[in-house]
């Protein structure tokens, strides 16, 4: 039986007036984003415990959100870095310090700005993992793709490009050798960091609708989204 | 001097009755998508020709929809073919028949369901390909990017991945050129047909919000997006 963490990763900081709040604490469908994304994990119907990875300077408002939205889904709060690298590495060390059997212990790391994550993908990423040791949610490009810079380039095959999005689920083993590294800048995600260590990574294919929330009018699309997604 | 053209393709067919209708026919701010796709080429600032590639099937609804609008834009209309290639050729071969000299004639084709498109975008696409002879508008990738399938796959660098959009403008003898060429599956858009000739493809940086209408929703974003680009 294996042991199962999420990690919901909300690093960022800014301040509440203006643009320049973290866009997991704007507001959807009348709450914040990062609770949409904790409540999925908690009601997708695996058991694991919820791992939220907040800035320091953020904890005050996140207790204080909590309180008016009356959120009591069960989390824990891991103080983040400076980085997504070393965000990702204090709640995989979290995780480390509660678990006994790491070979045994599965750890999906989810983006908080990702509310509309899916609890049938969840599932799957979890499923998966405990045979392939490293899944990550992905969708195909739709837009024909060039690689190179904006004076020598070259036509990819579309159907082989892969849009990286989170969940990205690991064994906690693997976590564990892969934060040893030091950071780099060839590490944009959490798989980069894995495959470093000569690991395979497998793709689960997900959802265009799963989108990062990042300019202001994703709110807007999320909202859309969201609607799609309950309709179904 | 150059001789300017837009071919605008709007291929597609469908029933008017449900989702079929191909997007560029669906309503956006109270008219047809592709009503105002063609209206930023008129209005960019470029003396230019408007040739629309519309379905036979689609052109008794497309004149109809210009009565009932009272749509005014001078265009040409064109017949389209089967499949892209088939249809921006026919475009091509319209113009071809239009002009004199094809060395001093410049062709931008666009996606008839990406309504927004910028004026200055056109007119930079325009201005580049005089010198250039091939340009296209694409984005960098916002996501990390993988390539291979979902077993075997790689990392690569997301500042080198780009995604394609339209405007793509070339100058007319080498669409003439290009589209002489048999239609293959390597063509995914129309800087493909033309690379095939070993003509290099120069990137002009655009817009993240310049959409391709594909999906329902995104006709409510395309709403939100043209909000934005308006409050500029």
């Amino acid at each position: 039986m294996y042991k199962k963490y999420a990690i919901i990763v909300a690093g960022g900081f800014g301040s509440r007036m203006g643009s320049t709040l973290p866009k997991q604490y704007l507001l959807l469908a009348g709450k914040p984003v990062l609770m949409h994304t904790i409540r999925q994990f908690a009601v997708c119907g695996e058991e694991l415990e919820i791992v939220v990875v907040i800035h320091p300077e953020m904890n005050g408002y996140w207790k204080e959100l909590c309180g008016t939205y009356g959120f009591d889904v069960p989390h824990h709060v891991v103080y983040g870095g400076d980085t997504r690298f070393q965000s990702v590495k204090r709640g995989v060390d979290f995780v480390l310090q509660q678990t006994d059997d790491i070979a045994k212990t599965l750890i999906s790391i989810h983006d908080a700005a990702r509310p509309l994550v899916t609890t049938e993908i969840i599932r799957k990423s979890f499923c998966e993992t405990t045979d392939k040791k490293a899944c990550i949610v992905a969708v195909p490009s739709i837009n024909s793709v060039r690689e190179g810079d904006s004076t020598e380039n070259i036509a990819k095959d579309r159907s082989r490009i892969w849009m990286v999005q989170t969940p990205q689920t690991f064994t906690a083993d693997l976590l564990q050798q892969a934060f040893l590294q030091g950071e780099s800048p060839v590490f944009t995600d959490d798989a980069s960091v894995v495959e470093q260590l000569g690991q395979r990574i497998y793709i689960i294919e997900g959802d265009y609708r799963n989108i990062k929330i990042t300019y202001p009018e994703d709110i807007e699309l999320a909202k859309l989204y969201m609607d799609t997604l309950e309709r179904r």
